[in-house]
């Protein structure tokens, strides 16, 4: 059943059908695309997972009660440039604001309407250029389209996140698309990304956040670039049902199908967002194996990919393997000394207590990959988990040392 | 009372009566000072604070081993370079024959030696040259003797650690004195540092490791400055009763002074060590008031302390506040975002859910300054708490690329 799933490459949130999206710029930003927004021909059931963050942004509020009132969502709007977090009253309006332009100018429902924003905390919006920026929006279907948007929600990423599934489900091609933004600022509980996912599956609002729930604990919790938590991210889910396949529940026969098409296409999404952490040279993934229980394998895991020293010893191509014991050492995890084991790439470094004997010459020659795997066995129980991360380089640090100017 | 406290600049491990220390080079490292001692003239009351690391080193186990046989430590041996962790049964042979040259050096029992070890884990120790450096040792009471010993206990730190006070208790004057290195891999719970406190006072272990746990949770688990916890970290203090004042217990008229007198000593180190983090240029303090417990308090101090993104934003010397927000925001403790309050220095930024009007030029003068205070009130209760780090520069990247080499 499996193999009815392909990864599209520059596939986008246009892929599945009866969508389209665009992307302008308003002038929140110097120069870049700053407006985007993702419309659906028809409603579609809505899920989304929000920041854990106790400031939420004011967007975010604004979203929550339009999935509330009907479970479905048609169009959404996103800027980039300001966060429209930390604004107060005057940000809450705001939001308002945008979500009764953006449902104007596509003659829909305020209620079919979401709203998100991502860059500096605490500056009221410049809602002059929003209000402007909405006209010029003209979504269309084309791979242009879906790109202008992709580019829309960025901030310091040097690049595009997108990515999307093509499945066959009751004899029906489905698609799954997908579009991300998220550089800095990212760790576990949705923190500091945005990431929005369109599909034309027909499914209702209920299992399309039960998939949503359980996917975001393998893919967008399980990446961190320097752990923190950021008070605008969330992921959204549309489903407008136009491949016309039989509604998809647990009992549908290709459920598990449309499950792990889902999960594999958040994956992607939260990868590529490691991969463009905040002055990244590399991917960094992180295996735990033999957990007592799959939180602790996720703990352990993520305490490794977000440990500054591990970060910078990848980054200086170093198998200063200590980092990822002293990692490990303060995880809250049932950690045995002598029975776990540290490997990098295809050598084990340390086992069972004592520090193997391994080519140094080998290490370094495997360090200078984009991809950096490393696998902690614990030896303690069953369960395992995998964690997403990037180096921590001299340009992190010029990032965000001058970040507002 | 507590007038009667005096810090003692440049005072140290020596000051207190019957302490002698030294420091030489014994080949562990390329040509700085490797070997330490403190000696006591009388076996000492002892008590110590370890690493809550699954991975504690072997010196640390013999330690423990010491201090359980009869609650007295004479002699600390202490070697930096290598941490001796991570060496399974080579390694505790070697701790082992650590201590019993340092008690055959001194003619003492072996039971009342300590041993420390900091450096790179994952390395066996080189023992012919730690037994070569042992006959070199030669405690003195001078301040040169204990400048000697600050020196060998240091890594990649850029300046010893040392403080002292003097009080007056029955009568007689009583000294405490101490000693610490720590640079990277700071962090909660006993996290990649070494102290070492002597003091002349009559106290019994039971009392001083009472008085040292509480100390260590204001002061040394209230520094970070990576979020890493080492193998090997543990600060000892050693009473030896010289002073000859009235054994001290809780019922002593004079303990708050005692007590406050040590507290200040645990404090003036841990902040020593924040602000000689690795590649810091500043001291940043965060001070939470109103939080809903202390324990609470200290965790939302060192999340703001030990954001990476606060601290670039110090680094570079940028008022941006939405870095705080950030760390606040993921903080356990009750946060109400209308409650709270957020100042640098003598200026409010957020309040009641509001951005405020500040001067943006004060701010960036005030960020020039070599510490930096951050207030947060929550105004959810009445506990508070304080917590020290630093910025994060180039140079903590460029530190820790290349620890190895």
């Amino acid at each position: 059943m499996e193999a009815s799933m392909t990864i599209v490459k520059h596939g986008s949130v246009v892929s599945p059908k009866g969508f389209s999206a665009d992307g302008v710029h308003c002038g929140l930003r110097y120069s870049k695309k700053d407006l985007g927004v993702i419309l659906s021909e028809v409603p579609a059931s809505a899920a989304a997972v929000y920041t854990q963050s106790h400031f939420q942004a004011a967007p975010l509020k604004v979203t929550q009660e339009s999935i509330a009132a009907g479970k479905k969502i048609q169009a959404l709007i996103v800027n980039s440039g300001n966060a429209n977090a930390c604004t107060g009253k005057q940000g809450l309006a705001d939001a308002y604001q945008m979500r009764r332009a953006c449902a104007e100018r596509f003659g829909i429902n305020e209620y079919l309407t979401a709203v998100a924003s991502t860059g500096v905390i605490g500056e009221q919006m410049n809602m002059k250029k929003i209000l402007e920026g909405v006209p010029l929006l003209n979504p269309a279907s084309t791979k242009e389209s879906g790109h202008s948007f992709e580019t829309a929600i960025l901030t310091t990423d040097t690049g595009v996140k997108n990515t999307a599934a093509k499945l066959a489900i009751d004899g029906k091609e489905v698609w799954i698309g997908g579009a991300a933004k998220g550089s800095g600022m990212i760790h576990p509980n949705m923190a500091t990304m945005l990431g929005f996912i369109t599909t034309d599956a027909a499914i209702d609002s209920v299992h399309l956040q039960q998939l949503l729930s359980e996917a975001t604990d393998t893919s967008f919790n399980q990446i961190t670039v320097d752990g923190e938590t950021s008070t605008n991210d969330m992921v959204l889910v549309l489903a407008n049902g136009m491949a016309e396949n039989d509604p998809l529940t647990p009992n549908h026969p290709q459920w598990e199908v449309f499950k792990n098409g889902f999960q594999e296409v958040c994956k992607d999404l939260a990868k590529q967002i490691a991969k463009d952490g905040e002055g990244a040279t590399k991917l960094i993934e992180v295996q735990v194996t033999g957990a007592v229980s799959v939180q602790e394998a996720r703990e352990t895991a993520k305490k490794v990919v977000g440990s500054s020293l591990v970060k910078t010893a990848v980054f200086g191509e170093d198998a200063n393997w200590g980092r990822i014991i002293g990692a490990i050492g303060h995880s809250r995890a049932s950690v045995d000394p002598d029975q776990t084991e540290i490997w990098l790439g295809g050598q084990c470094l340390f086992s069972k207590g004592e520090p193997q004997d391994f080519s140094e010459e080998k290490a370094a020659e495997y360090l200078k990959d984009k991809t950096i795997m490393i696998r902690v066995s614990l030896a303690a129980g069953d369960a395992e988990a995998t964690a997403w991360g990037c180096d921590l380089t001299y340009d992190y640090v010029k990032i965000n040392a001058s970040y507002r100017t």
